[in-house]
């Protein structure tokens, strides 16, 4: 379905990549960061309109509401940054501070990556945004003849946390700086400040300012809770240009920012860039064939994947580390030319990135893989441990276990770090040891901040399985305290580190790991057939009904659960009596699950819904997304073929701001799926062995071109060509590397970053000489 | 009165001035700051029961409340600090966190300056408080078999503020450390942290917290918003002993200051040296003579007279500055022996002070005045300017005008500095130069942080006098903008700075300021004979009622406010028609206000009563602090003689809960007043000009011996002696100064600080032949 107000498209084939992005995907579900448009990739700034500013959840914009409550430049994991809002208007301050909102409509309304345009109803105002890393950059066109205004709001609710302590000063007779103040949340619990230095390309008539209830006229500035600023501008006939440098260190970083990253008043030029960066990052792959549709909902797809987890720091390398109890102004390593040798970030967590980022991000963007993994080193320098999911430069421990351990064994494995001074893979080693202890992060549960008992790391240790529920007296806080669940995630990220032990000739650690990869055994209940809670007895959960969510296992229900053992398949078909067994069940687990579409409902909301939430699998979240190329490994890569194709086609197929994901896109990690499974690479256990291989699913289009990046691989490019594909034909039914038929269905990553061409005949047909 | 479960008192002769302190006084009408036990003198530590803790009035430890809420730290200008409370309970902490306080009585109560204990009814715990500088010290003597714990609030409303984001976490078995952090105010715009670290003498068994209405227990801390804790102890039949180090900079130098002040474990020391501490400071000035109750009230008024404006500063020198943005730690300098020179203060406004402490501490306290004054000089050095009221790094820009110039000048004039390297008296003349321009304090109303324009100086300084009201669009923030009554007292501390200007030479600059300090004839009607305000054309207010409060006067009435022109009686005599009738209206004022106690109403929430506030003289509050005086200046020394001792027995003899200053006592402004009339001796011009004069009262005592700091001053004593005196005998008759008959009834300072003896024959007839 092709909607809602972007300029009519002509021919895909005309048009670049980035062209074809759809950025209203999903977005009438929007949370707070996942919408996007003013940005760069991984940049600090996500600058777009907010129609909806209350909670982590429900709030960004969101496309069926009516009303643009500000500008944000932040909406990240826990964070807001600075939200403005241009005005004309006569009200009394007074009214003004809580009455400033504007309707708008689609019509007219171009959304972009990079760019965002509309008209603020109420004012008569255009609005048109967009962003280099650091800085966002708004152009106003006022209606003739009214008042130029911009309000700054400092305080209130603005997603995931309320505002505290803010300040804001003229500086000089055109710029306005100053800084806001994230409030603690359960996730984040300590504050955040987010500085910025805002300037206009005319003068400042007068500022007038409240705090609470307290008005302030034509003043320098305010300081304090609930305030905010509204500043007169001289008036323009031209358009009115504000450049907003934010920083999360200083006001002087702020500007340092907008001073280096934007140095001139030039908006077309931005957008330019901006629009340049985003088609050249979305054109690393490059696909022929499928319809209009497929190809733009694969680039958002892609777009999607390059969300989030953004900059925190500045330009200069500094950055705030808020591990400790106060704020500490650090410093990134500098290269020879004086640059940071790669940027520090936020991000949420990497729960199931072992499927999606883990395996794009090394794949297309190595260089984002890499960066990513020496910012979360950075963190574990900083404050002890590398943290789950850091947020403003504190972890936030969003979801459960060690799941950066995955990633950054994958990237190890991938060679990204072959020559890469900063990373030190012996010092990744031992802080991804300490978060497999019973002082890491394993024994906390989700957001568990004061303790370290609701992760059950004492019972894994000690009997090889976490009780669910936990003794209430031991562990009685942190989400997600689901003890079986946790025991599979565990039992995963252990075969992950013995993946890196081995590598590094650590001999008995290797063996430790890997005799702690198989606790996921002790999960399985071979009278029932499932993965089944047990108590602390080492008794099984009774009643036990395997449909029923999140019991026993972290958003999922046993059935679904089930599936997880990505490392050993073959284990796990040995505990369901073989693997033509575990083939059929799964079978008819995806036939079960096809009548509800393959998730629970469509959209993240929907995922607990009481019928919903009882499906075999569910597409819409993290812990199905494997399930699919669990047949490949057990030895039908025709059934992977198959469904993977059938959810491509019912979940991820889209493009309209009403259904996306179906579900929760997370940060990145839908969208990175959906690439992945449209482009027939997966990694069904996250890359993490030596010379990880790549499942083969079902690719969607002619032709896949990976452009391989020369600083990390010897390849130029891999391309994978489908020939006779259709609608109806899902089946691989013969598969040629460089010329060469294989006769597995799977490729190893050295084969991939070798460069060359995979050619795989489609038919509609399956073939099952093929097993593996 | 005596009163209300003081320890029996023995004759007043047997016991030392520190037993004489009756810190009761006043206390059923408490501000937050006002009382006082667990202290040291200037100290960081101001450690007692809070029986309300929700504003800044109203609130502390006030006499007729029932509950004990908490135990604070801090009660200081604009600031609390952390909040602890012993417990034996066994609620659930879902209940124990809204439901803790205790009820008490003060049946067994011993309260004595540097001491506090008493029982919580609720839980059967006796208390004993004392404290070193730095280190609140706690003594609990829980029930027998009875769980011991204590909780720490860290959030809520307490005193000025609301708590923010709070941190408090295990250090170690036996220790809590953390921070509180004190929100913005309207007055204290910029949160202030202030660090804890409490240890125990036994070791903590669990730590149960909260944060909002989430649960946590048996965790290692907690940190965020209205949050709490509550320690569980192992539990001992030996007293409990907690010593708990404050900081405004850091845990490390909370700790710094408690291992530093307090090495050990000994209470009952801690509690003598406290007693000594006070004793020495309460014994620079000796009396004999009066009843026991004047005995008692003299040192209560002159413990006053030492409370509040406590140190900010830390064992090692170091503070925390946020006159920027942000807080900066910084480091005072430090003598050969690597001590701080001086501490680092807060302070209530100096508005008033020139009649009070800048006499008293001069004086008695050369040390502690010069202290202040580099304190001050500090600020400026960080900020840019002297402040008016310095609250935990930051100006408050409490009331108005630049009322430390006074204060810092009197001490420059009394020869304070002399021997002082680091005050540098040209930088701080260049200081108050600026405080006293249009881009200084002077330009500021009270609290007016974000503009210059409340403070009415360019009207000052082009019209010679402040309208008011200012018109306004020029000028819509701010309190206090009464500008009447700030054209007086400009023209009051211009004279001051015109004094010091001549001291150092700057003969340009001191006749701008005494031209300057004329300027409060500009706003005297010789029609209705008041200082009447002024609209900004010129013209006289009209309707006019001279009775009528804050009617263009700061916290005064016209008529009050008349008496203002504390460095020019002949000035103003001259305007009213000549001496004689200034004396017969003054004496008229005075005869008016005896019918009402000479106060408006019996405590600061009276003050602005309808009727009370009528009165043409108010001894409750600053303003009227110099007016029986004014009759020496004018040629009547025997009505002031007559007034003054009316005044100290009708305001300032009660020795009640209930009854004390009878208004605002401040920090320690009413105590000095009362002190200095009580000795006989008064600066009614602030003692600023050079070798200054002290008008003499009507002392109550027959001898008070005043102890002269060889630091400063080449005297040892100064001694004055009463003959024949009596109640109602307040004349002085004759005056011999070193056994020389004086025929003034002024003294000069270099008189006194060489000391000697002044005797004065006391009687019930006025001697009218002295008549200066």
């Amino acid at each position: 379905m092709l909607c809602c107000g972007l300029v009519p498209v002509t021919a895909a084939a005309s048009r670049e990549p980035v062209d074809l992005v759809y950025p209203y995907l999903d977005s009438a579900n929007s949370r707070w960061f996942f919408f996007s448009s003013a940005a760069r990739p991984f940049g600090m700034v996500s600058l777009f309109p907010d129609t909806d500013i209350e909670g982590e959840w429900g709030s960004g914009y969101r496309y069926h509401s009516k009303q643009i409550k500000g500008f944000n430049h932040i909406h990240e994991w826990q964070l807001a940054g600075l939200s403005v809002m241009p005005l004309s208007s006569t009200q009394k301050l007074e009214q003004l501070k809580t009455d400033y909102y504007s309707d708008f409509s689609h019509n007219g309304e171009r959304v972009q990556p990079g760019f965002h345009q509309l008209k603020l109803d109420r004012y008569q105002i255009e609005v048109a945004l967009t962003a280099t890393s650091r800085v966002g950059f708004h152009q106003y066109t006022y209606a003739a003849n009214q008042p130029q205004q911009v309000l700054f709001q400092l305080g209130g609710v603005m997603g995931p946390s309320r505002l505290g302590h803010a300040h804001a000063n003229l500086q000089g007779d055109d710029a306005v700086v100053g800084y806001i103040t994230n409030q603690g949340t359960e996730r984040r619990t300590k504050p955040v400040k987010v500085y910025f230095y805002a300037r206009f390309n005319q003068k400042v008539k007068q500022l007038d300012a409240w705090r609470g209830n307290m008005l302030f006229h034509n003043v320098s500035g305010v300081d304090g809770d609930d305030a905010g600023v509204v500043v007169t501008l001289t008036g323009s006939s031209q358009p009115t240009l504000l450049k907003v440098g934010i920083s999360y260190v200083s006001v002087d970083n702020a500007r340092l920012n907008a001073d280096t990253e934007l140095p001139h008043w030039d908006f077309a030029k931005v957008q330019q860039e901006a629009r340049q960066e985003w088609n050249n990052a979305l054109s690393r792959i490059a696909i022929s064939g499928g319809t209009e549709q497929q190809q733009r909902r694969f680039y958002t797809d892609l777009w999607h994947s390059l969300q989030g987890r953004r900059a925190v720091s500045d330009v200069n390398g500094q950055y705030t580390d808020l591990s400790g109890t106060e704020a500490v102004i650090r410093q990134l390593p500098l290269d020879a030319a004086g640059k940071p040798k790669f940027n520090h970030h936020n991000s949420d967590s990497f729960w199931g990135a072992q499927w999606t980022i883990a395996t794009l991000w090394p794949l297309a963007y190595p260089q984002i893989a890499a960066d990513m993994g020496n910012s979360l080193l950075q963190y574990a320098k900083d404050g002890g441990f590398i943290p789950r999911g850091p947020s403003g430069g504190q972890d936030t421990l969003v979801m459960t276990g060690a799941p950066t351990t995955p990633f950054l064994v994958s990237n190890y494995q991938k060679g990204l770090y072959k020559n890469q001074q900063y990373f030190d893979i012996q010092a990744a080693y031992q802080a991804m040891k300490h978060n497999h202890s019973i002082e890491g992060v394993m024994a906390r549960a989700g957001y568990e901040h004061y303790s370290s008992t609701g992760g059950g790391m004492q019972y894994y240790l000690q009997q090889g399985y976490i009780p669910y529920p936990l003794p209430e007296t031991e562990s009685n806080y942190g989400s997600h305290r689901r003890g079986s669940g946790q025991t599979l995630e565990y039992a995963f990220q252990d075969h992950a580190l013995a993946q890196l032990a081995t590598a590094l000739g650590k001999v008995e650690d290797a063996k430790l790991y890997s005799k702690r990869a198989q606790n996921y055994r002790n999960q399985f209940d071979s009278q029932t057939g499932y993965m089944r809670p047990r108590t602390i007895d080492g008794s099984w959960q009774t009643p036990f009904d395997p449909h029923e969510y999140e019991n026993g296992f972290v958003e999922a229900n046993p059935a679904q659960a089930t599936w997880f053992v990505p490392h050993d398949i073959k284990g796990l078909a040995e505990l369901m009596g073989g693997k033509d067994k575990l083939i059929t069940r799964l079978d008819q687990d995806f036939k079960t699950a096809q009548k509800q579409g393959f998730t629970s409902g469509t959209a993240h909301a929907q995922e607990t819904h009481e019928e919903y939430r009882r499906s075999p699998i569910n597409y819409g979240n993290q812990p199905s997304m494997q399930t699919a190329f669990i047949f490949s490994a057990a030895g039908a890569p025709w059934l992977t073929q198959y469904w993977s194709r059938q959810i491509v086609d019912t979940v991820y197929s889209h493009l309209s701001p009403d259904r996306g994901y179906n579900g929760d896109e997370d940060q990145g990690l839908m969208g990175s799926l959906s690439v992945l499974m449209k482009i027939g690479l997966f990694q069904l256990s996250g890359g993490v062995e030596a010379d990880p291989v790549y499942q083969l699913g079902s690719p969607l289009f002619d032709e896949v071109r990976i452009q391989l990046d020369p600083a990390f691989y010897p390849g130029k490019e891999f391309k994978i060509k489908t020939l006779n594909n259709g609608k109806n034909r899902p089946y691989i039914s013969e598969i040629r590397l460089n010329g060469k038929t294989l006769q597995r269905s799977f490729l190893y990553h050295s084969e991939i970053i070798n460069g060359g061409e995979l050619v795989l005949k489609m038919s509609d047909q399956p073939n099952k000489n093929r097993t593996q």
